[in-house]
C-alpha cells in the first residue's frame, strides 16, 4: 500500500462565502483552524494561502505549525482575493501591479523556506479576461511568463507551481488547460517550475484527469502538487472527494502511482453548507477507500488490461475493482 | 417601434463580490444607487431586492423612489443572501424556515403594493441540493409548491413570479428549467403566478431563450417578467447584454414581440471589474440597438421566413438583419 | 431483491455506423440478432425499431420472436432513419409527412398488438431545428401534439411513449427535456401516453436522472419505459451501463424502486468498436451489480438518510454502499 | 481589404449522413462536386479528403482540377472513414496499422505534390479512447508522435498539419486541444509540421478561437491551415459560418490578420438537411461580411482598444462594429 500523504488548505476547515451569501458559517480563528486540521485522521500537513485575512497574522500561523507539528505542504500566494488584482497579477497591464505580484511571490517563497514548505503555488484566476476583444492575449501572456520566470529565478530551492483552471473568476483564464500551461512552463524552462494540478479543474476544459497526469509526465514531469475535490464536470463545484466521479478517481490514482508522483494530495473544497471539518474528514475517507481499491487490484494487473485497448476487458476489470465480481 | 421599458436591479449599479473577493469596488449607499440609476438614459424603473443590506433601510428606498420618480418594476424577496436559507426556503426540511419564507414573501408583497410594483419575484437558488442522495425530491418539491400557493393566495392583485435557473448556488436547483417550472405553476393554478424569465439562465440547461418564450406562451402565458444579461452558455456569467449571443438576442426579441410581452426588461448583471453604472449603460445601448434591428426588419417579414423551415432562407435573413446585405 | 426485467434493442447486438464511418462491423441478419439476444443471460425481452432495414422483413421478426420465446418490450416507430423525416414527423410543415407519420405510428401500434408488446415509442429526433430563426416553435409544437393525440386515440390499449432528448440529430429537439415533455403529455391528457425515459439523454440538459424519475412520478406518473446506457454528461455517447456515472446510477435505481416502476430496462447503446453482444452482456452485468447494491442496502435505509438533507450523512452512506466501510 | 482566400472540402457540396440516417440527400459524382464548387463565387480552391469513395477515383479528381482550374488547398488523409482505423492510426496498438497509416500519409503527400497542394492534413479522430481504463495514454501518444515525425521526414517540402478536436468519434481524442497539440508538434520539432485549425472544434474544449490563434502564433507560429464552420459551443455541429458566434468570429478575424496568417479558409460543414452548395454559398457570404466588418474598422483601431483591458471600451467598440452607432 502506498503511503497516504494527505494535506488540506487551512481555510477549508472553516466556513465559506459565495457571490450571494457573504458568510455561510461563523468565522474561525487561525488557531482554531489549525486545531481542527490536527484533529483529522490521516492528515499530516497543511497548505497555507496568504490571503488578506492570513497575511497580517503570520505569527498565528507559525504558532499553529509549531503547536500541531503539522508539515506545510505548500504556501499559496494570493492572486484572487485582493481586488488590487482584479485585472490580473503578472499579466496586468499596470507595471506596478506586475511588480507587486513579484514581490508577493518572493514573500511567499521566503515564508515557504521559513516554514519548511517545499513549494509555492499561484492560482492566477484573475489573469485572463471576461469579454471578447478585451485583451491582448499575446502581450499579457508574455508578461505573465516573465513574472513566473523571475519568481523561479529568485530561489531555485523552492518549486514554483502554477495551478490551471479554464474559467472563474474570469470567464477565460490564461493558465487554463494542461497543454497551454505546459507550453508556458517549458518555454520558461526553469527546473523549479511545475504544475499544481487541481483534479476538479481538469474537467472544465474536457480533460480526463488521468490523461492529464500522463501528459504532465510526458512533457517534463511537471506535476509537482495536487489539489483534490470533485464536481459535476462543468463547474468548479469543489465538492467532497468521490461524490461524483468514482471511476475517474480510480483511473487517476493508477496514473498518479505509475508516473511516480510522491507529493501530497491537498483537499481543496468549498463546503458551503456543511461543517468544513466534517467535509474534509469525508474526503479523507473517500481518498483512502479509492486508493485502497487501486492498491488492492494492483498496478501491474491494471497495466496489463489497458495495454489491450479493449473496452470490454476494461469494463470487466472496473466491475471487479468496484464489486469484486 | 416598440416602447423601450427598461429597468435595472438597484444593486447592479453598485459593486460586486464573488466567492474569492469580498468587494471588487467600494460600497454605494441606497441613495447613491438611486441617483446612479436615475442618470441612465432610457431606464424608467428599478427592481428592488430585499436583501439583508436593504431590508432594514426601506425608508431610504422610499425616499429614492419619491425623489427620482422611477417606477418600481418588481420587488424581489431574499432567498439566496441570508444564510438562514442555506438549505432552502419553501422547500426547507425545517418547518420554521418554511414559515419564515412565507412571512418574507408576504412582507415583499405588501411592500410591492406600497410602492406600486405589480409583481414580486423569488429566485429560489438555495432550494435544491448539491450532492446525490442528499434530498427527497418529491417531498421538497411538494413543500415548495405549497409555499408558492400560499403566497399567491395572500394577495391576488400582486403577481408572484418564480425565476428559474438550473444551478448555482446549489449544484442542482428545483426551480431549474422552463418546463418543470411551468409544471409546478400550472399544478398550483393560481392566476397571479408566473415566471420571471432570466435570459441567461436559459442557456445553462441547453434551452434556446426564444423557444422558452414560445413555451411559456403556449402553456399558460406565464412569462410575467424578464431579467436580461449575457453569458458563455455554460455558466451564469451575468455579463453586459449582447456581449456574446448576438443572433440569439434577435430571435428572442422577435418572440417577445410575437407573444405580446408588455412588461419590463430588467438588467441583471454582475459587473465585477467594471463600474456598475457604465456596464448598465452599455447594456441599455445594446438592448436598444438589438431591438431596433428587429423592429426595422419587421415581425411579419420574420414570420414569413420562419414558416418555411428552410435554414438557407433563415441564414440569408439574418445576414440582411445584421449587415443590410 | 427486485426482479430483473432486462431487454435490449435488437439492433444493439449488431454493428454501428457514425457520420464518418458507414460500417464499423459486419451486418447481422435479423435471425442472427435474435439468436445473439437470446444467448445473453438475464435478458428476457427485445425492443424492435421499425427502421427501413427491419420494416420490410417483419416475418423474420415474427420468426425470431416465436423461435426464441423472447417477449417484446416495445415497438419503436422510425422517426429518425428515413430521410423523408429530415424536417420532422408530426411537426413537419408538410401535411403529407404529418399524415404519413400517423400512419406509421398506427402500423407500429398494430404490430405491437400482434406481438404482444404493451407499448410503442417514438423518439422524434428530427422534430426540432438546427438554426436560429429556422422554425415557428409554437406552430410546430402544436402540430406535434396533435399527431401524438391522434396516435393515442387510435388504440387505447397500447401505451404511446415519447422519448425525449435535447439535441441530436437536430441541434435542438422539441421533445427535449423532462418538463416540456410532461407539459405536452399532460395537455394532451391521454391515459395511454407517457415517457420512454432514456437515462443518458437526461444529462444533456443538465438533469439528474434520479430527479427526473421523481418529476415524472409527480406530474402524472408518466414514466412508462426506460432506455439505459451511459455517457460523459455532454453528449449521447451511448456507452456500456455504469462506465461513467456510478453514484448517479445507484440514486436512479433507488428512485425507480420508490416510484414503483415495473417495466423493462432496455439496453440502448452504440458499441461502435466493440462486439455488440459483448457490450450488452457487460451492461447487463453492471445493471445487476448496481441494482444489487441498492437492494442490499435497502430502500428504507436510503429513505431515512435522504430525509435529513445532510450532505455528510449522504456521503457516509454512499461510501458504505460502495465500499462496505 | 485583405484578399479572400476561400476553399471548401469537395464533399461539402454533396450530401451527408449521420449515425441514424445513412443518406440525407442523393449521391453526387466527383465530377459533379467539382462543378458545384466551381460555380460558387469567391471560392478559388478545393480541399480533397482521400476517403474510401474518393481514393479509387483519383483520375476523376485530376480531371476536376484540370477542368475547373481550382487550386488544391490541401489533401486530407483518411483517418476516420475506414473501419480499419477504428482503434486509431499512428497510435494503434497494432504495428501493422501504424505502418499502413504512414503509407497512407506518404501517398497523400505524393498526391499533394502532384496536384500542387502545399500541405496535407490528418484529423486523427479515431486516435483516442472511449472508456476510462481503456488505453495506455503514454504509449499511444508516443506512437502517434513517432508516426507524425516519420511523415514530416518523408518530404520536407510539404507541410503536415494536425487537426485537433477534443471528442468525436472517440469520446476523448489524443489530438484534442491547442496546447497538447502544440506540445507534441514542438517536441517533434519538424519545420514542416503545424496545425490545421478548425474554428468550431476549439469551442468543445472551452477555448476561444481568437485566443487559440494567438497561442499558435506564440509557440512556434504553427497555424498552417484553417477549417471553418460554426456550432452551439458544445458539439461539432458543423453549421454555416456565422450562424451562432457573431462576435467570436470578428475577434477571430482580427487575430488571424494580426498574426499574419496567409493561407486558405476552408469551409468544413455538414449541411445534413440543406443543399450542400447553398449552405457553402451562405458561409462564403457570411465570411465576406464578417471579414469586411473587421477590415473596415481597422486593425489599428482594434489594437488600440484591446490594449486598454477595459470591458466597457470593448463593448462600445463592438457595438460600433456591428451597428455603426
Amino acid at each position: 500500500m502506498a503511503q497516504r500523504k494527505y494535506s488540506v488548505f487551512l481555510g477549508n476547515v472553516g466556513s465559506c462565502s459565495d457571490r450571494y451569501c457573504s458568510a455561510y458559517g461563523r468565522k474561525f480563528s487561525i488557531t482554531e483552524l489549525f486545531d481542527r486540521v490536527k484533529s483529522i485522521d490521516l492528515i499530516s500537513a497543511v497548505d497555507v494561502a496568504l490571503t488578506p485575512d492570513v497575511k497580517p497574522n503570520l505569527n498565528e500561523v507559525r504558532d499553529g505549525i509549531a503547536r500541531t507539528g503539522l508539515k506545510v505542504a505548500s504556501i499559496m500566494v494570493d492572486a484572487f482575493n485582493d481586488p488590487a488584482f482584479k485585472q490580473g497579477t503578472f499579466s496586468n497591464v499596470d507595471p506596478g501591479i506586475r511588480e507587486r505580484s513579484l514581490a508577493d511571490m518572493k514573500f511567499a517563497i521566503d515564508f515557504a523556506v521559513e516554514v519548511g514548505a517545499p513549494l509555492v503555488t499561484t492560482w492566477p484566476g484573475q489573469d485572463g479576461y471576461d469579454y471578447l476583444f478585451q485583451a491582448d492575449y499575446e502581450q499579457e501572456r508574455r508578461w505573465f511568463a516573465e513574472g513566473v520566470a523571475a519568481a523561479c529565478e529568485y530561489n531555485k530551492n523552492i518549486v514554483v507551481t502554477l495551478e490551471y483552471k479554464p474559467k472563474e473568476p474570469r470567464t477565460h483564464c490564461y493558465v487554463g488547460h494542461v497543454g497551454t500551461t505546459l507550453l508556458m512552463i517549458n518555454e520558461i524552462g526553469a527546473e523549479n517550475l511545475g504544475i499544481a494540478f487541481d483534479y476538479g479543474h481538469a474537467f472544465l476544459g474536457y480533460e480526463n484527469p488521468a490523461e492529464s497526469v500522463a501528459i504532465m509526465k510526458m512533457y517534463g514531469d511537471r506535476m509537482k502538487h495536487v489539489h483534490i475535490n470533485d464536481n459535476f464536470s462543468l463547474w468548479d463545484d469543489d465538492m467532497i472527494v468521490g461524490s461524483v466521479h468514482t471511476i475517474n478517481f480510480l483511473e487517476f490514482f493508477y496514473w498518479v502511482r505509475r508516473t511516480g508522483y510522491g507529493g501530497y494530495f491537498t483537499m481543496d473544497q468549498f463546503p458551503y453548507r456543511e461543517d468544513g471539518k466534517d467535509a474534509v474528514e469525508e474526503s479523507i475517507r473517500w481518498m483512502d477507500a479509492l486508493e485502497s481499491v487501486v492498491d488492492e487490484f494492483g498496478l501491474d494487473a491494471i497495466s496489463a488490461v489497458i495495454k489491450k485497448k479493449d473496452a470490454i476487458a476494461s469494463s470487466r476489470m472496473i466491475r471487479k475493482m468496484l464489486f469484486k465480481k
